[in-house]
């Protein structure tokens, strides 16, 4: 159905929870500007998701592209500029942004 | 990081919208149970993730599977059970719940 299928994390929890939660750390802002942003740069056959809980919640925020299921963590709207046009626009994944295995 | 990672569609939207959602039709119980299924199943290195609007409404409530990228529409714990038992547990996908192209 999509070339790439991205769902990015917008889980919220309370601020003191101690795993913390990618909603309390603006991944919806940001999950918004990636929708948008993608919209105006013509990146066709793609979705930008939200999800729920990815169980990466210390590395928050983070995303997962499919169908090769590539994980970034990501923190302004510089990495999310990088990410589409490095690995959606390019195909390239983008080595600094990517998860840590935990 | 996952064998199958699942994408339940929980979006909920008025009642009386046009192309209806996901929620509306049950789908958060519907993937809570397949959540808890899947535990009491012991299937392993399998995340069952809530997920924002999939676009296909009108076939909701749906669900995609990576990385292989199937979808399926479905309506009660019996399909929930049967993807779980084919798809996930025995790698073949159900061709009666396969979503339509739109």
């Amino acid at each position: 159905m999509y070339q790439f299928h991205v769902f990015c994390c917008t889980n919220r929890r309370a601020d003191d929870h101690k795993r913390g939660s990618c909603a309390a750390k603006d991944s919806e802002k940001l999950r918004d500007y990636m929708k948008a942003r993608a919209k105006e740069l013509g990146i066709a056959e793609t979705r930008i998701n939200a999800a729920g809980c990815l169980d990466q919640c210390e590395q928050g925020p983070v995303m997962v592209i499919y169908p090769e299921g590539v994980w970034y963590a990501y923190k302004t709207k510089e990495d999310i500029d990088e990410i589409l046009s490095s690995h959606l626009q390019g195909g390239k994944t983008v080595q600094r942004l990517r998860l840590q295995k935990a």
